[in-house]
C-alpha cells in the first residue's frame, strides 16, 4: 500500500555480508524482517511477488565496479524503483576465534575481492600465510569460526555475527573504498525532495553513439543537470544498441529535472525512470556539500521565465 | 485598441519607394492612411506616440544587409513588434518621359544602390550614359518626370507615380533580389500562429561569445527550433557585450519555441521579444516549404512527455 | 608584387567622406595616391584589375550595419583578401562658412544617416532649421561652402576640405559610434601575428541551420577561437543556403586557429579565407585587451600535445 | 624486445575458465606457455616484471558489467597497454562424469554468475536439483570430475579438461552473452592499424562533469570519433573527480583520432593511452560492420584540409 513504510526487507545474502551491514543502517530494516536472498535476481523477484517490501541490492563498489545484474534487472524486468541508496565504506577486519594470536595464522580464508583489496596488508603482516578463496565475506567468517581456517577476512559484521575477535582491522589497500547499494520498492510516489537528491535512469538510444549521447547531455546540460555517473552497456537486443545508466542530481519533483526528463523522453528511444530518491552523505564524503543550481537554473528562474511566457503570450509585454 | 485592425500606416518615405510598394501589398494599407515618413526613427515614433497604427520599415535588403537603424530601434527604444513581413522583390525598371528613346538617353539619375545593382544592365544597354547619384528611387522618378533627367532607375511603383514610360523592366543584374519590410506595432496580442511562422528576437549576452553563443544555440537546438538568419551587434554600451538578433522559425504559442524562450531568458543576460508574425511565402520562392516539427518536437509529442512525467511524478510507472 | 608596400589606394568616395579620413590615418596611404571610387565594387574592380595596389571599403557602421554590398564583392567576387583593418570614431562636426552664427542656420544639409544620428543635438540646439538630406557627408559640406545651405553635418575631414567653420563639434547623440573599413589588396601572404590579431572568413553551410551552425562553433569552441562578429546572408544561389561571415580571434599562423580552419574546410560546403590582420585598438577602446589564449589552447599547449601524440604512436609510453 | 611476439602468456585463473579458453583462441598463446594467475593483479603484475610477455584478463562480461579491478590496475598502476581484444561467447553447458543420466542429477556445482545466466533452464530441465555455490567455473567441473557433485555448470573446455560429458549445451538463458578480455603488455608501438579498430583511454575531468563531459565528447565529435563504451568511475583520489574509460572507434596512427587524442590531451586533467588493437569481429557479430569515417573526416580529407591552409598561410589563394 503506497505510503506505508516497509516492514519486511529482502537483501543479497548471505548474512554477515556488506549488503546486510547496510541493511542494518535503516532504522525501518532494523526493526523489520531481513530476509538474504540467493542473487539479485531472486531479491528483487521478491519484491515484484510482493513477498518483501523493499530489497537491499549492491548497485556498485569500488572494486568491481557497477554490479551489472543489479542495472539488467532494474532496465529490463518489471518496473521497480529505487527509494534509497546506501554507501558503506567498505571496511575489512581480520577475525579469528578468540585467543588466536597473529603469528599463528597459517590459513586465511576470504573472498577473491576481499583479498585483492588487502594485498598489500597480506604481503605486510602474514606474508607467508596461505590465503584461500571463499564464496562470500560471510562464509569466510564461519570457516573461521568452525576453524576451517586460522582466519578470514570479512566484514565488521561478519565477526560479530560469527564471535570472531578482531585480529586487525581496517586492513583494506585503500581505506576509502566504498560500495553504493539501493533499496528497491514496487513503483511509487517518490519520496519528497529534500534539496540533495540523486534521479537514477536507463536511457535507451540507438545507433549513432558520439552524436545520440551529446543530445543526451546536450539536452541535461541546458537545464543544469548534472551527472555523477554515467555507464554504457550493450542492450543485448540488436548490433550497435546502447543503454546509459545515468545518475543526476536532483528529484523528479525539481523543475529543471522535469524538463529534462521530458526532452529526454522526445529525443531517445526509450527511457526508464529508476527513482529520486535522497544522496546518502556518508560520513567519508563530508567534505562534499550539495550543489546549489546553477544561476537562472532554480525553480524561482523557471517561475520567472514561465510568468514572463505567458505575459508575452497575452501581448503584455515585448 | 487591441484586436482592432490598424487603419493607420506610417512607412519610410519619401512616396513611391519600395517601403510604399511593400505596404500596399497589405490590403488594410491599401484600404487605410498611408503617411511617408523621412527615417526609420519617425516612422517608430509616430508608432509609439499613436499618431499610427503601424509602420513599414525595412529590416534587410539583399545588397546593404540588415538595416542597422531599424534593428537598433526595435531593441533598445520603447517596446514595439512586429507583427507582419513582407518580402518584395527588388525590381527595377528605366523610366523616362512618353515618347523618350532609350537611343537618345544621356543622364540617368539613380540611388547609388539602384545603380550598383544594375551595373551590368548600364554597361551594356547605356555605356555611355552619365548616371547621377540621387537620394532615393522616388527622387529619380520625380527628376526623370520634371526632365531634369533623361530617364530614371527606379521601382515599378515610381515609374507609376511620376507617369512615365518603362523603357526596360527587370534591369537589375541579380534578379532574385528581395527586400524585406516589417509591419510594426505596439505591444499586444501576436497574430494566432499559422503552422509556418517566424519569431525574431533580440539576445543580449556578455563576454565569451562563442561559449555563450553555443549556449544559446543549445536552447535552440534541443527544442528544435531552427534559425534563419542571425546576426551579431555590439550592444554599444560595454566592450565586449553583444546583441544577437535571430530569426527563429515557429511562434511564441508553439511550446517547443516557448520552452526555448524560457531557457533563453534564464541564460541570457536580457531577451527582447520583438514578435510573432506569419512567414511570408512570397512568389519567388514557392520551392521553400514550412519545415515540419523534427521527430519528437511536434505539440503533440510535448503533451505526451509532460503526460509521462506527471505520471512518474504520481508514482504511476517508471 | 608580393612584400611590395602599396602605393596606389582606392577609397569609397566621393572626396570628404569617412573613408577617405580612414585610408588617411595609414602612413602608406598618405604618402601614396588615394582615388576615389564611385562605388564599392569599383574600389574592388580597381585592385582586382591591378589600377590600385589596395581599396578602403566600409565593412560595417554603427547605424547601417554591415555593409552587405563589400561582404558580397568578398565572398563571390574574384578573391581578394583584407590586409588591415581601421576603425574610425563617426564624428560628426557642423561646419559652415567662417562668420556663420548658429543662430542664423535655417537649413542644415546632411546625409540622411547623420542626420538621423545628431537628431536629439539638431532638437535642442537648430529645433526650427530645416534639415535636407543630400548623398553624402562630402556633398553636404560641399554645399554648405557655396552657401546653398547655411551649414552642412559632416565628418571633420569634410570640413576642413571645404574651408568650413566648424559651430559644433562631436553633435552625434551617441557619442562612441564608429565605422569600420578594410584595406583590401590582391592575395598574398598575410601581414605577419602581433598576437592580437582577426580573421575573417565567410562559411557556407547548407539546409539545416542551427545543426550545421552548431557545428561551425563546436570547430571553433574546442580550439578554444573566439568570435567577435557573425552575420547570417542567404547565398542567393538555392533556397536555405546561407553564408555566415565571421570575425575570430587570432591568425592564420596560429596553430589553433590553422586547426579550427582545417576543421570548417572539411564539414562545411566551402569556406573562403578573407584575410588575417591585425585587431585595431582604436583610441575608443583602451580598456579592451587582446585575450590570451585560454588554459590547453597555446601554441606551446599544441606542441606539448603532438609531442605526446609522437611518443604514444612510437610507443615510447601510455 | 619490441617486435617480438609474446610467447609467455599470463592469465586470470584458474584453468579450465573462460579466459583461458579465450587466451587459446590466439595461435601464439596455442603454441606458448600459458600461467594462471590467482587474481587480475598478479596476471598484470607479472607482465610488468617480465615474468610474462602478456597477460589475457577480462574487461567487461554481460552479466557482471566491467571488471572495476581490471580498469583500475590499468588506469594507475605502472603502465601497460593493450594489444588485442577477445570477446568470447559465454557459453555453458552441463557436465557430468560418464554415464551419469540427466534425470539422476540432484546436486549442480556452480559458480553464482553462471547459475544466475542458466536459471531458466535450471528451473525447467532440473527443477528439484541443489545447486552449489562454488568459486569458480574451473573449480565446479573439477567438482563434478571427482564425484562431489553430481553435475557442474562449466564452460565447454571445462568439460573437455576435467573429462566430463556434456549432459546439455548452450543451457544460458541468453544465448548471446559475452565476455571480452584484453591481452596486456609493456608499452610498445601499437599493432599496425588495420581499418576497423579500437583505442581505449582513461580520461580524468575535475569538477562540473556535464560540461566536462560535454568537452570531452565535442573534441571527438568534431573529429567523427565514435564511443562504443563510455563508464565513469571516481577516481578515489578527490571528492567529485572522476575518470572515464572511453572505448574508440579508430587507431591512434589515423589523423582524426590523433587529432582528437591531443584534443583531450590539452582540455583534461590527464589523459592515459590504453592501447589500439584491431576489433575483434567475434562470429555472433557477423553482421556488424566497421564504420566509414564520416563524410570529410577521412584521413584524405585530413591531407586536402592541411594542404589548403598551407597554401592560406603562404598567400597562394584565400
Amino acid at each position: 500500500m503506497p505510503g506505508t513504510p516497509p516492514t519486511r526487507f529482502a537483501f543479497l545474502g548471505p548474512e554477515g555480508t556488506f549488503a546486510e551491514q547496510a541493511l542494518r543502517t535503516l532504522p525501518a530494516a532494523e526493526r523489520g524482517t531481513r530476509t538474504p536472498a540467493r542473487s539479485v535476481g531472486e531479491a528483487l523477484d521478491a519484491v515484484r511477488a510482493g513477498d518483501a517490501d523493499a530489497a537491499l541490492v549492491p548497485l556498485e563498489n569500488s572494486i568491481g565496479g557497477a554490479v551489472g545484474v543489479t542495472l539488467d534487472e532494474l532496465a529490463e524486468g518489471e518496473p521497480l524503483v529505487i527509494t534509497r541508496e546506501v554507501i558503506l565504506p567498505v571496511e575489512f577486519v581480520l577475525g579469528a576465534r578468540a585467543g588466536t594470536q597473529l603469528s599463528a595464522v597459517r590459513t586465511v580464508a576470504a573472498h577473491p575481492q576481499a583479498s585483492t583489496q588487502c594485498r598489500g596488508w597480506l604481503r605486510t603482516y602474514l606474508p607467508d600465510a596461505t590465503v584461500i578463496d571463499v564464496l562470500s565475506n560471510g562464509s569466510a567468517a564461519a570457516g573461521a569460526a568452525t576453524g576451517e581456517y586460522d582466519a578470514a577476512i570479512c566484514a565488521p559484521v561478519g565477526a560479530t555475527r560469527h564471535r570472531l575477535a578482531v585480529l586487525a582491522d581496517k586492513i583494506a589497500d585503500h581505506p576509502d573504498a566504498v560500495t553504493r547499494f539501493a533499496l528497491v520498492a514496487r513503483p511509487g510516489p517518490p519520496p519528497p525532495p529534500t534539496g540533495d537528491d540523486v534521479t537514477t535512469l536507463a536511457v535507451y538510444i540507438a545507433h549513432d553513439r558520439v552524436g545520440a549521447l551529446l543530445s543526451v547531455l546536450m539536452e541535461l546540460a541546458v537545464r543544469g543537470v548534472n551527472l555523477s555517473r554515467i555507464e554504457s552497456r550493450p542492450t543485448g537486443k540488436a548490433l550497435g544498441e546502447y543503454v546509459f545508466f545515468l545518475d543526476c542530481t536532483g528529484h523528479v519533483a525539481d523543475v529543471r529535472l522535469g524538463e529534462a526528463l521530458q526532452g529526454l523522453r522526445r529525443v531517445c528511444a526509450d527511457v526508464r525512470f529508476l527513482g529520486s530518491y535522497p544522496r546518502h552523505r556518508w560520513s567519508g564524503a563530508e567534505g562534499e556539500q550539495p550543489v546549489p543550481a546553477p544561476a537562472g537554473l532554480s525553480d524561482a528562474d523557471y517561475a520567472d521565465a514561465a510568468a514572463w511566457l505567458a505575459r508575452l503570450r497575452a501581448g503584455e509585454l515585448s
